[in-house]
Order: C-alpha cells, then structure tokens, then sequence
C-alpha cells in the first residue's frame, strides 16, 4: 500500500521536496500531502523589494496549485498547530493528518532575545503581508509628515546588519528619493539607521566585499550604528545601549532567526534558540521517520565550527536531498549524507548594487553582482517550473 | 503708477481670476500678486480620485509657475496668516504684502459643527496632501488587518452625504474589490458606511437622479445612515445619535464647509458659519478695495432664497468677473452684477457611473454623465491653459 508521505510548508525546502519526491515516487509508492498555511508559495528572499515598493506583491507570490498541477500532490491549505510524533498525526486548524513519513520545513520565527517591546512595536519581514505592511505604513507616515511635522515620521530603523537587514536598507535607500518627490519633502529630512549590536555588517562576507558594502549605502545616506544593541523599543522610540534614543514610527527587526514554535512544541531535539538538531540525513534524532529541513532545523559548517546561515538556498538543497531520503526509505537504497554546496551568495544593495561571492573564491561587486542575483532567482522560478506563472 | 492688485489664494477662484484680469490690463495698469500655500494649484474636485489611489497625485497638481509663465503675475509662494483692511496689509509667514485692491480667494475650511472628537479623530479631503493621507491609510489598514483581524480595520465610514462625500463613496465602493483583491480579503468582509444627518444625499440634485445615485450604490455595498446624526468621535469609533457606534479605523469627514479662518479673523461681514456677505459686486460689505470670491464668500440664489453650493465652478465664474471688475476699478466703466451660470452638475459615483444635470433641465445618469464629467474637467484644464502640462 502506498506510504502516506507528509510534507509541512511550501517554502523553498517543501516545495521543492514536493516536486523532487514526485519525479522519483509512483502513485503505487505513496501519496503526497503539501500543507501550506497560505495558497501561495513564498519568494522570501525578496520580500525586501516589494517592503519598498520596487515590486509588486504578485512577483514575490508563487501559485502553489499551478506549480503542482498535474503532479499527483494533494495541497491542504491549513495552518499547523500540533505535531504528535508518538502517534504520527498532524494537527491543523481544519482538520487532522496522519502520516507515515514526515517532513517538516515550517521555516522560522523572528527572534527577539528577550528585548522589552521589540515584539510588540517592530515591523518585520517574514512574508508578503508583513512585506506590505511595511509598505503602506511607510507611505502612510511620509503622508502623515504633512501633518504632524515631527521628525519620526521621516527617520527609518532597521535592525539587524545581516542579510535580511542589509539588503533592506538598500531598498529603503533607493526608495527614499521616490518617496521624497512624491511628498515635496527634501531628501536631507529623511534619516536612515541601520542598528546592529555586533560589531560589523554581513557576517560571513569578505572584507572587501563588507567595505564595498558599507561604502555604497553610506553614500546613499545610511547611518550605522554598529556595536549598538537596543536595549527597548516603545511606541515611536528605540532605546540603545549607549543611552541614546532613536525617535520613530518606523523600527523594523531583522535581527534574529529562531525555530518555528510548532515544532519546538513537538519536543524535537534543539539548539537553545529553538532550531533542531538533524542527523547527516536530515532526520530528527531520535525520529527516522521525521526529516526536518530548511530554517526549521540546524547544521553545523565543519569547516569553520560555526552554523550554516538559514539560507533559500541551502533550504532548497536541503528539499532536494530528502526527496531522494523519502524514496531510499520507501524502496531501499544507500543515503548519501548531505552536505550543501554554496554556489554563491549575493546581497543586493538596492535596485543597482551587490556584493557577490560565486562558487569558492570568485566575489563580485556592483552591476555585475547584481545581474548575478536576478538570474539566481529565475533559476530558482525555473526549477520549481514558475518561471512563466506570473 | 502701476496699482498693486494682490491675490490670496490660487485654487479655481484666484488663478482664474489673475490668468483673466492679465488678458486686459497691462504692466502700466496693474502689477498683479498671487500668493499660495502651495506651488501647486490643486484640482479639488477630483481629490476623491487620488483618496482610492485611482489616479495619480499628479494628475490632481497644477504647476502654478507653469500656468502663470510669461504672464506677468509675481508668484509668492507663502500662507497668509493676517489681513489688515485699514492698512491695506497682508501678513504671510515670511513676508508682509501691500495691495491698492485684494482679492480674497483662500477657500474654505472644515465645518466640525463641534461635535467632540470630529476634528481630532477625522480625515478630510481638502489636499492632495490629504487625499494622500487617505490613500495611505486605507492601504495600511487592510495590510494591518492581517494581524489585527479585528473589523474595525474593514470598515470604512464616511461621513457627509453631499457632493464631495457621495463621490469618495463612489470611489471607495469601486476601489474595494481591487484592495481586497491585493490583500486576499473576501469583499464580504468590508464595510462602507455613508452617514448623514439629514434625510437624504445629495441635496440640490432632482429626485430620479439622486435614486439612481443610491441604488448604484448600494448595488456596490454602500450601506446609507441617513438622518442620522455624528454625535462623538473617538479613535476607532463614531457615536450615533439613534445610540449605536461604528466601529472603524477609517472615519473621513466631508459633512461641512466654514469660512477661512484667517477671513473670518480680518473682520469682514459674514454669516454665522464664517463665509463672508459681499455685495452684488463681489466686494466685501464696506471694503470697496476688497473683493470674495470662491467658498470664502456666499452668495444668494434669489430663485430659491437659499445660497448656491461652495463649487468649482461659481468660483471660477466669480474668478473671471472679478477681472473685470478690477480692470473697472483701475480704467473705469460700468460693473454688471455677477450672476452664476450653472452650466451643469455632475457627480460621480465612481469609475464608471454619475449622476448629472447639463443646463437648466436636461438630466443624465451612468456613462454618458461620467463622460460629461470628465470632459468639464479637461475644459477647465484647457482654460486654465495646463492641459497639456502633465
């Protein structure tokens, strides 16, 4: 009889596994289960462009029904709220789901370190809605400005100088000039922090490509405040640890990643910060019959002693590899251990700049790098076949 | 030597009247000052277009510069704050303004009836800054809503059922499906509430046409409170008379119209809610060197013993008599009193319908009455001479 084989979020690690897993497994061999709390698949790493504007929502929104189509997937569009693994059932807001094999790529949660009213008063930038909240909240406060004429309406916080964060404040410092014509407001009112409490952007990036980095957004009117934690945000005020405040209506978080709650509950093996442990194939330790992959869980780089960032694109090889897991279980087979292997890493800096490392030691910057990072992405549309959805 | 003619205000009354009184008298008559808030003239009637984001902030902008361009008019751009009649002064922010003859044409201001909280908790729609404000605002309020999840944030009431309240309705009830449909909200879902105090919309407008506006109202979603007094704004509520309370994030004010307030401050004769009387003339009562025009004034329909609507176009007839009136005061000749011409009245009720009246009797509804309205505008336009400016 065939495996009843569970696949929990359609991110860039589900999907993918979803897609992989049917090119392999026959209808005899098992039915596919892809639950999704939304009906579309998410271009997270993204979601920077359309928090500005850049893009249009429909860019970073990817059918999960047309990607499927035709490929013997059953899509239940639910929201997760339990997992048993005793009893091997899945509980969702609308209904119960039992399973054989699971595989869980739930993604993460923002993390907030315990930070008074951070939860409570930051915007972020884990989806499309969150992404156009962003949005409309800023174009909102610019209009606003008309009226109030306090300065935090014009004075924008970004936490966090990782990926996430850097390549936000580049939109952001692309789209201030837009912003600023449409609302006759002078470019020179606008303030733009980016807040960190390490003590450099890009962790993981090379010197010179950080340098190049820091140059570039500078000169497009970004402040650093670098080895500044925050210590407490309160509605239109971000205290730091040097006894400054920031005035704003605007504070985003970009600043930690930590394990989906849903799976923490589920009593997996994890890091202290809520992302689990897998074994060299994926599995939860302790539970072969549970893979979890992508931001969900954590694997440690041998080389440098120090986590895999949570990347697309790892969450993707990760999708890959256990497709070939799933059917090894269901038809024998040797497991190869995974390992990713990073192509490259691209960080836009806004709508004409980069930094880019490709392959092992080439790195790019500017127009070049760029480029690089947009045909990245349609490599990804076409992988997953979405290439011409929109 | 030159007489110094100065006008206050470049909206439909005063930039009329300075492109019209240019026509006749030269440099050696007159030396002509237009003073405004903004650079920009501002298509006031078409605001309830830019409140829903259907066009452009633009397209509602005049460049008063560009308008004026070789026109011998000096351009001040500044906001008046006093009017001395016995000194013959005009204080703005930055600058103190002698007149031989004034034009008056600064508008009018919300009428808040001093119902408590209606001015503190209400949008308007007086500006392309405010218009803007309205745009941004629903569009953050339907991106809120996805973590909200409390109705407030889909419900929409406007208050006032007169010409500038009915058309942001129309808008707002044709702009909707788009917003839910950006935001993945079931049209079911929103709320949009017309409230009036009085028993029926559209006052002034005949019976069939009025009935055709309600129904194609309703037939998009617009529930009607009518004769249903505002009796308390709070932030997230409106309090009714007959004792029930919307719940909304979104209460847009249009229900009324006073003088200007610093009109209202230089002392001229005026009926009680601030507009001033002036004479068959346009002059102020006992200030010959002074002329009214636009809503800052009111004049009488002796027909109907009532006063003719704050509209467009009575201002822009008063614009262009007042030319000539001025042109008599510097060279002689007799004045005639000024009478409106109502050349028609249209009101829009969204992107596709309106209800309009063209000359004393002929009546119009839907698309042909949208098309008149839309032709009415670009005759302004063309008058204006900014047809072709956008």
């Amino acid at each position: 009889m065939a495996k009843k084989v569970l696949i929990l979020g359609a991110g860039y690690g589900g999907l993918v596994c979803a897609l992989e897993f049917r090119k392999q497994a026959t209808a005899s061999d098992a039915e596919v289960t892809l639950v999704n709390k939304h009906s579309y698949h998410q271009l997270i790493t993204q979601l920077h462009e359309t928090a500005t504007g850049a893009k249009s929502d429909q860019t970073v929104r990817v059918s999960i029904e047309q990607t499927i189509a035709g490929k013997n997937i059953r899509f239940v569009k639910d929201t997760v709220t339990e997992i048993d693994r005793e009893k091997r059932i899945v509980t969702c807001t609308g209904q119960e789901l039992s399973y054989d094999l699971l595989v869980i790529a739930l993604g993460s949660e923002n993390e907030y370190f315990g930070i008074p009213g951070m939860k409570e008063h930051s915007l972020t930038l884990k989806s499309v809605n969150q992404a156009r909240l962003i949005r409309t909240h800023v174009e909102r406060c610019f209009a606003q400005y008309h009226y109030e004429r306090t300065a935090d309406y014009l004075t924008f916080v970004i936490g966090g100088a990782g990926f996430s964060g850097i390549e936000l404040v580049g939109e952001f410092a692309d789209a201030i000039p837009k912003w600023c014509a449409e609302n006759n407001i002078s470019r020179s009112m606008i303030k733009l922090y980016n807040v960190e409490a390490m003590p450099g952007i890009l962790p993981g990036f090379e010197p010179e490509l950080v340098a190049h980095a820091e140059r570039s957004l500078k000169e497009r009117g970004v402040t650093f405040l670098l080895g500044t934690p925050i210590v407490q945000v309160e509605p239109g005020k971000v205290h730091l640890k040097t006894g400054d405040v920031l005035e704003t209506q605007t504070f985003i978080w970009t600043g930690g990643v930590r394990g989906h709650s849903v799976v923490m509950d589920a009593g997996f093996e994890a890091v202290p910060n809520g992302r689990s442990k897998v074994n060299e194939y994926l599995q939860a330790l302790g539970n072969e019959d549970v893979y979890i992959i992508g931001d969900s869980c954590i694997i440690i780089n041998s080389e440098i002693n120090r986590p895999f960032p949570p990347t697309a694109q790892i969450a993707g090889q990760m999708g890959t590899a256990t497709a070939k897991y799933l059917y090894s279980d269901l038809k024998g087979g040797k497991k190869t251990p995974f390992v990713p292997e990073i192509a490259g890493t691209v960080a836009s800096l806004g709508r004409k700049d980069a930094i880019g490392r490709i392959g092992k030691s080439f790195r790019t910057t500017g127009r070049p790098a760029y480029i690089v990072k947009d045909l990245s992405n349609m490599r990804y549309l076409m992988k997953i076949g979405a290439l011409f959805q929109r």
